[in-house]
Order: structure tokens, then C-alpha cells, then sequence
């Protein structure tokens, strides 16, 4: 069963095999924790021998199909440089938009990832949307693959807790005018951000640091919203603005 | 000249030879033009040939020795997996808290930084420290290398313009204490952080997410201090929510 769960593990390192199978890679220690507790279906757990024996016996408790491997044999499978010696393969797929499922009551708050190239970036946000009250977060084609384990690590378990569609731009835009979201896009030196100026939904868009929101935008109803810089500085870190603006939006649910 | 600059590059590697040398490597199209425009101290710039040709012509004519180099090359100088093409050599060195400079009136935001063991995370904060209005940051001992490329490249500039010291934590606590700063310890679930509530000079400490804040603030006189999580989260990435933090003490100022 080893040799099996390895050889699944280094097809899951190529996009190809994470799309093809439906399954990704959940690296290290606490985040393996924290998945095991969501009930995330988890088909396996490979762990370096001695090495997190407390994780490896509550996931066979649950029927979990586990190995154990050399550590040599692991630095093979892990994506980090100095990896902590615990692995988890779960099934899970993006959703698309169709299957969203929105609050009946109270105001809609979605992230849009237009274009963030770092998957770290991109876990961080689907983290800040989980803990910061947007029910669902959306990445746009041209964003990192939400399934790549650096994606998955960022997250810290709430890629398993909230939900996650992707879209291509033209997609979104028909869906979300359809749906009555105002579009409210990200942009350096634009007003402030408040909650007071939200509408019932409100779907805020933050686009990758290099290039910015694609071009087609320009064509489209949207509010260019901001966050005041002090001290002469340009710009904040994608997911850090990000993290900001929906701290400010979800103000009146606090 | 050309082997010069690559060889220091090449020493720049390691922690050791960026402390010994006080030069840091800042990496990228952007991140270079940024760097130049700062006016700080640049000793040299390496790109691949054709890469970055107005990059290269700007610093020959502010007097900075460059050297081309084949592609090749030069991906064994990056610190990137896909570099772009254009790295710059720059004085550097992270103060002493005696060489700080505070602001003379009005309020003193300071962000420290207890145990930020991934160094873009240290980058990225920098940045937020820079960006909303704390005068410096402080990266205690068990923290990245503020001299990490990775950090440099995380700061996006702002490591050259924003005040960054290091010291080790009682150093820092005696200091603080001395100049007045209430010490506000970011905790997940503590009540909500708010500049309300802040006196004029404020300490903003920021701990790893593995580990926390370390177990020696048990004993010094402290606030706690968190941000409202919704939907049953736990918590956020470090550089999102000393982001949030930072936003929220700098209400005041906007």
C-alpha cells in the first residue's frame, strides 16, 4: 500500500494529476491536523517512520489507508525544503460557480482572485475569505492552481471549510451581474474601502501585485476601492491587502 | 568585473557572508527599478543580456557597476525558481534600537516581530509596517534574516525606505519599557485590537504561527490584543493579520 500512496503522492506534484484525479496534498504537521479534524475525506497519510505516530494512529482510527517511509524516501514526496515528515492526499475539487451555496439571510461578501501568480498568496486569501466572512472565494483563469500544495498549505485547512469555485473572467462577469453583485476592485491610490458603501453583495476583486486587474474590467460597471498608504509607500502585499479590505468590509458583521 | 560581482553574489548566499559584507541581494525587474529609485547605496547590478537593458543603462549612469551574464549564469545567482533576469547589490544592515529615529510628535507605532520564521513573511510585513504607519519594525532573535533575498524581495522596496533593527527579546523589552511603549502581544481570540484604546507609543508584537509569541511576555506587562474571526475560524497567515492590526492603530491617522 506504500508503493501505491507514493506513486499517487508524485502524481499529484504535476497540475495534470491533481485535476485528472480530483485529490490534493496536505504537507506538515499541523495542517494534517487540522484536516483530520474537518472530515475532509482523506484517502492517505504517509509519514517518515517515528515521526508524527500520533497522527498516523487517529488517521488509521478513521479507516485511513497510512504508510510510513524512509525519510530519504519522503523528501522525494514533500513540497517543502525542510519538510516535518507528515503528508495527507484528500479529495477535493474547486467548485464552479453554479454550485455555490449562498447565505439565504444577510449580506454576500465573495473574494475574486483575478491573477495572483504566488499559490502561497493564493492559500493565504482562501484563509482570510474563510476567517474573514466571505462565503466563498473565486479564482479567476490566470491565477495559481488553488490545488497546488503551497495553495493548499496557505489555506491552513480552510480550503476544506469554505467554499472554492474557479471561473474564467467572462464566466464570473455574466454569473455575478445575473446574481446583482456590485464589483468592487482593488486598486492602488482608489478611495478608501468601507463597509458603509456596500450594498447586499459585493464580490471584491484583488489582482496579482505585477500586473494588476486584466484590461477587460475597464468595460464593466465597478467601484475602485483602496487602502490609505502612509509614509510615501506604493502598495501592500497581494493577500495582505486583501485581508485588509475584507476586514473592512465585514466591519458591520463585527 | 563581471566575476567580481557574481562572486560576491555568490557569498551573499549565505547569512554569513551578508553579515559580514552589510550587502543584501534585491532580486527583480521591479524590486531593482524600485531600488534605484530609492537612491540607496546600489554597489552593483548583474542581468542576463537583453534582459533588462533600461535597467542596466540607468544604474551605468548613477555610476553602478554592472556586469551581463548568460542566462545560464545567472540562474545560479537567483534566489527565484524563474528569475527575471536582473538582481542589484545593496548596502544594508538592519540598526541597533539606539540608531532608531522617532518621529519627534505624534504617535510611535512600532511592529515587532517575535519568531517570523518564513523570511517573505518578514518581507511582507516590513512593507505593512511601512505602508500604515509604524516608524520601524523590530525583528527579535529566532526571526528570518531580515537579509534574506527572500525578505528583501517580500519588503518590495520598503526595506530601503522604513527603519528595520534587530535585537535580541530582553534587549528589546529593557528598551521598550525605558522609552515608554505599551508592549499590545497579538493573540488569536484576545479582544479586539483598536486604536481607541492605544496610548501614544505602542510596540505591535507579531509571533509565529507555529509556535506563538514566546513564553517570556508571561511575565511583562502586556495587552492582548486579536482580530474578530467569523465562520468557526481559527486564524490567519502572520503578515495578513499584522496587516489588519497595523490598519486598525492607524485608523486615528487616516
Amino acid at each position: 500500500m506504500a508503493r501505491n500512496l507514493a506513486t499517487l503522492v508524485r502524481d499529484l506534484q504535476r497540475r495534470r494529476g491533481r485535476e485528472r484525479r480530483g485529490l490534493v496534498v496536505a504537507e506538515g504537521f499541523r495542517l494534517v491536523s487540522e484536516v483530520l479534524d474537518t472530515g475532509a475525506p482523506v484517502v492517505g497519510v504517509i509519514a517518515v517512520e517515528h515521526a508524527a505516530e500520533a497522527l498516523v494512529a487517529a488517521a488509521r482510527q478513521k479507516g485511513i489507508d497510512t504508510a510510513l517511509v524512509p525519510e530519504r524516501e519522503f523528501r522525494g514526496l514533500a513540497d517543502t525544503d525542510t519538510p516535518s515528515g507528515v503528508l495527507a492526499v484528500v479529495e477535493w475539487s474547486p467548485l464552479a460557480l453554479s454550485d455555490l451555496a449562498a447565505p439565504d439571510i444577510g449580506r454576500r461578501r465573495l473574494l475574486v482572485l483575478d491573477g495572483i501568480q504566488d499559490p502561497g498568496n493564493v492559500g493565504a486569501m482562501i484563509r482570510s475569505a474563510h476567517a474573514l466572512g466571505a462565503f466563498a472565494t473565486v479564482a479567476l483563469d490566470g491565477t495559481a492552481d488553488v490545488r497546488n500544495p503551497k495553495a493548499v498549505r496557505g489555506s491552513m485547512g480552510s480550503l476544506f471549510r469554505h467554499q472554492v469555485a474557479t471561473a474564467a473572467w467572462r464566466e464570473f462577469v455574466d454569473w455575478g451581474k445575473r446574481e446583482g453583485y456590485e464589483f468592487w476592485l482593488a486598486t492602488p491610490k482608489a478611495e478608501a474601502v468601507g463597509a458603509a458603501a456596500a450594498g447586499p453583495r459585493v464580490a471584491l476583486v484583488v489582482g496579482s501585485e505585477g500586473h494588476g486587474l486584466r484590461e477587460e474590467w475597464a468595460a464593466t460597471p465597478r467601484r475602485l476601492v483602496g487602502i490609505p498608504m502612509l509614509q510615501g509607500a506604493e502598495s501592500l502585499n497581494a493577500a495582505v491587502a486583501a485581508g485588509i479590505m475584507l476586514y473592512e468590509l465585514s466591519r458591520d458583521r463585527r
